[in-house]
């Protein structure tokens, strides 16, 4: 967890992989790469002080996914444990492109980017997005070096 | 698919196991089958005119689950099909028992069952248990014999 | 299923959203695309002949995933029937492409790409990239338009 | 992690509610607390020295399930931490009986059990059942009290 009032722009996790996460090739299904990725971007948010879904001034916040992608480099097998980096590769005023590397003892297995939008969630409409709230953009800087 | 008005007490259904319900074993992963037990019984709702969320008189009605079990008696392999049929074991006045056969070439592999309520759902309030409405109930028949 | 013999460049299938694929927000999860994905390119395997595991000449052949993407435009609800197109984007001598389009009602709502190599599989190794054989290559051609 | 040596009869481990859990009722999916019992039972495993994949002089061994049973007395959201307590229900001569309590602030929200049993794996054979292996066996003891 970050200081209160510390800015991020990098955000390291681990996570073992489960029984229920392989397939019979007797490796980490690729979907569950996606699983990790986002699991990892809503700890990140909640060493900020926020979390996925939240309540800002009244008004429900959510990020849904625009965008998502990931590069298998090596397999990936039960009960390895894998050190996730996130970064941040760009801070839009509505958006987050947030980057993925996966390495399993010192070795990046593989690298993943997830794009996200903040929108106000309203039920029984649609998404709306909106500006990021200042209270969440000023924890969050781009990554310069990756 | 029933005729409109039949009632059912019994309801068959097909599926083909997919390579994400394997896992390193080489097997269906057991925790599919509840997801499949529970897809079976959305079809059944279906079949009779209704769905597992629904609107009735203005009130959105879901089916918590209240229990879940399952047999596992041979393994099930990627691109298997499996038979599925559903019966009522029991038709409570706010719950319902469903019992679950899965076969495989006429060989019985697993057998299974969901106990779920009837609830009215309202944003923010936890499910309230409410009896099962007449629209639903007249079309589900306990199952004499399984 | 195509005829014996015939070549693919494009196939389609529909698939119902399932009450386990959504997530808190109403929605599929955005890691289900690459579920539905996936087993819509087994299909297309089976409609030529052959699957993502099989043996061809004595031996164990399957295809793991080296890239996968997707591209989230529309939110889609359980018990939505998607329309899913599966097109083949490249055709290498190891690999292919597979772009992926999933429509609701006409309208598209996300789209996919996934890149596979074909890999000959022997127990303890890791997986080796082979030509894809000649029975396989045969009955795929490269889509000219999408 | 229990120390080299010590016999076990309950262990306790916890876990947060990822997004991916949760299904569109806001809570997590029912499918997931086997997900979550079968990785608790993987953990007390590893704590006694050993795995649910492992070999012991030279033969493959694992675990497959038998039955599996869950009752759910409270909805469990996003974010949520659950208190996982898994007791050795029974110790037979070739399979293990284990009893699974969840529970968030205190509070028992579900209870299940998992049934799982000795088998030598061999490829392309389906599992056959072995006595437990002492040197895991003599690591577990029945809970006299849960």
């Amino acid at each position: 967890m970050s200081e209160a009032g510390a800015v991020i722009h990098r955000f390291e996790t681990r996570r073992r992989v489960e029984f229920s996460d392989t397939d019979m090739a007797g490796i980490i299904h690729f979907s569950r790469y996606f699983v990790y990725m986002e699991t990892a971007e809503h700890e990140l948010l909640n060493a900020i002080g926020t979390s996925v879904h939240t309540r800002i001034d009244g008004v429900a916040i959510g990020w849904p996914r625009l965008r998502a992608s990931c590069e298998f480099l090596r397999p990936v097998r039960f009960e390895d444990t894998l050190e996730i980096t996130v970064t941040v590769r760009r801070k839009g005023s509505r958006s987050m492109t947030w980057g993925f590397e996966f390495a399993h003892e010192g070795e990046v297995v593989a690298r993943g980017e997830l794009v996200t939008v903040c929108c106000e969630l309203r039920p029984g409409e649609p998404p709306r997005s909106i500006p990021i709230p200042e209270s969440i953009a000023s924890r969050i800087a781009e990554a310069t070096v990756e």
